[in-house]
């Protein structure tokens, strides 16, 4: 039977990219002899345009009925002064996490050897690259948690939100990063901030009694601000990275940044039944949208963690990545990727090349 | 009358270096012709100690009767198994902040230019150095937001915390911030995840209304995990940023980091009636302590914050600041700035350089 896959390209650069995202897949299809259902929907600003809200009913039926969702990226300037529940990322992200129940956020943050130089950070840091693995858990902590509200009104008028975790929730997301490490380094960093939060001395506590069954794999702890300050200092110095979904937010984001190539990086969300979001690390991109110059090697690798993750086809999403890397490797860059802008490749070249690899 | 200082000097490097602090000031004490009366007290793990906790009632009695409060530094290896609200750093911090209402925070994040190419960061992006003002909100949010605990048992059992803010508390530390910026380059950029969080909705409604009082200065809105991103992407984007507390911890010391020169950076923190504590932004440093090696500059810069937000010696204040430059252009460096170790001077002599300077 053929797996269903739920096509949201989105708004920006979304749907360029997912076109490009879709060759590979059926590239890679015919090399590891598979085949793919794809049915497309709106979602974010486009679906606010045509449907009245960022996640339509209509789209998420389809996900309902989809092995996997591919994501593309949403939002823009047109829809930016609508009230933030209604915007496009959030409107349509925080909906399908709480309802698929997509806990587990996988998000790798790898230099590619040949693209090191793109990093912010200095050479003598970088060194080689580094290869990091944020696991964050995504639908608890303080973007959940109840009481949330507003109450009161002049100088007392207070907003206020709950960051709650319970030791089924740590457990849950601990194990994913335990896991994660065992196939990697070896290495988990737990970030948090129990010296002040009490819910992240529970999140210590659970992290540790967890860290008992995997004797094989190191554990370390970190407080977030000395987090975000080892991350560019040396980044090397970390392996799997696991957070509460705040700080997760924010970690995760700066290792982003610091590879210097957000164009390449993807990311998993997914919940116990192997069903998952997968989308790119970077945004719409408007400025660029519509000249076919964005980079969709980001899409492409969100496609590689959907073969591996939800669909269990590690060889097909490892086929992928490496046809990424070979095209990374010869030198064949989008704008965004090389300060020559003139011999850069567009789009669909690139798309080309990498599904031509395969 | 003399204006009367509690000093603080704690554990690890803290005493070596607050002695060139006290230094520093005796020197511009003669320069610009006032006179300050020091008493000593234990705090953090010297404290635990000698009297048990990291925060003795002698201590905050002595700070009562004082005007400011110079802070060195605290914490080491020999208290870091102790329950998280016994440890040195937090069991002194929160209670001398809570006790003394000191709400703003002043965090300095500068590049001297000499050092410029000290920071983690790519030259192409520090270029001549960047002068960031973090100004964090001290006594709210989730630090002492309520309800904050533990209930309940297995799977099930939870820890939470509660993130609140009332308009009262925004509007204070807006204010600083939007004052601040006046002295500045007229830009107040206000990190908050109002696309997530209620409390964060009424943060950034408080900040816009309070910027309609400052219409000479530019307000934007930044979300955290951008804001973690766009640091290391180009720091020279932002003038003052203005965080809760929570981000603030996080933001600040992600500043600090990317100026490379931890060792320089002060912080003040203040509350409605001038009364502050200065303190390094750095650690006790337990490695080096006791070795003489110690950079001793942030904490001589928290002495020049204190003469200027609690003792209204802005002339002298900055007579430091100017010493302290004309002595690293001389290209006098210790340990931490230099490459060149051998040619580093020690804790004393950099008191001593920047002491016959003023
Ligand atoms: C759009 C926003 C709600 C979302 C988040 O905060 O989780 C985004 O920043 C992310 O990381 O996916
Ligand atoms: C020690 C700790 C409680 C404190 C904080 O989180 O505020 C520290 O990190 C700081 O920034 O001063």
């Amino acid at each position: 039977m053929k797996k269903k896959i739920a096509l949201l390209p989105g708004d920006g650069i979304g749907p360029e990219v997912m076109k490009e995202a879709v060759k590979v897949l059926e590239a890679a299809g015919k090399k590891y002899d598979f085949q793919l259902d794809y049915e497309e929907a709106d979602v974010g600003g486009c679906a606010i345009d045509n449907h009245g809200k960022a996640l339509p009913d209509s789209t998420l039926e389809l996900c309902e009925k989809s092995d996997a969702v591919l994501f593309g990226s949403v939002g823009g300037p047109k829809w930016e002064s609508l009230p933030p529940e209604q915007q496009p990322e959030r409107g349509a992200l925080l909906p399908l996490r709480k309802h698929f129940g997509l806990y587990c956020n996988l998000r790798p943050a790898k230099v590619f050897k040949s693209l090191a130089s793109a990093s912010p950070l200095k050479p003598e840091i970088v060194k080689d690259g580094f290869d990091i693995l944020c696991v964050r858990e995504l639908t608890g902590g303080i973007y959940f948690g109840k009481p949330k509200g507003r109450e009161g009104s002049g100088p007392e008028e207070k907003g206020y939100d709950t960051l709650v975790y319970t030791r089924f929730e740590i457990d849950r997301i601990a194990r994913m990063a335990f896991e994660a490490a065992r196939k990697r380094r070896n290495l988990v960093t737990s970030v948090d901030k129990a010296n002040v939060l009490t819910s992240m001395v529970l999140w210590r506590e659970v992290v540790i009694e967890v860290s008992k069954e995997y004797p094989d794999v190191t554990l370390n702890h970190i407080y977030v601000d000395n987090a975000t300050m080892q991350l560019v200092k040396n980044p090397h110095q970390f392996d799997v990275l696991l957070c509460g979904n705040m700080f997760g937010d924010i970690i995760s984001d700066e290792c982003a940044m610091i590879t210097g190539s957000m164009g390449l990086l993807a990311s998993a969300s997914l919940n116990e039944k192997q069903f998952g979001l997968f989308e790119p690390a970077g945004g719409s991109a408007p400025d660029i949208a519509g000249k076919g110059i964005a980079n969709p090697i980001a899409q492409i690798l969100s496609a590689a963690m959907m073969l591996k993750y939800s669909l269990d086809m590690p060889e097909a999403s490892d086929g992928i990545v490496d046809a990424v890397s070979s095209v990374l490797d010869r030198g064949i860059y989008t704008a965004d990727l090389t300060n020559e802008r003139e011999k850069a490749v567009n789009t669909v070249e690139m798309g080309d090349a990498i599904a031509s690899v395969l």
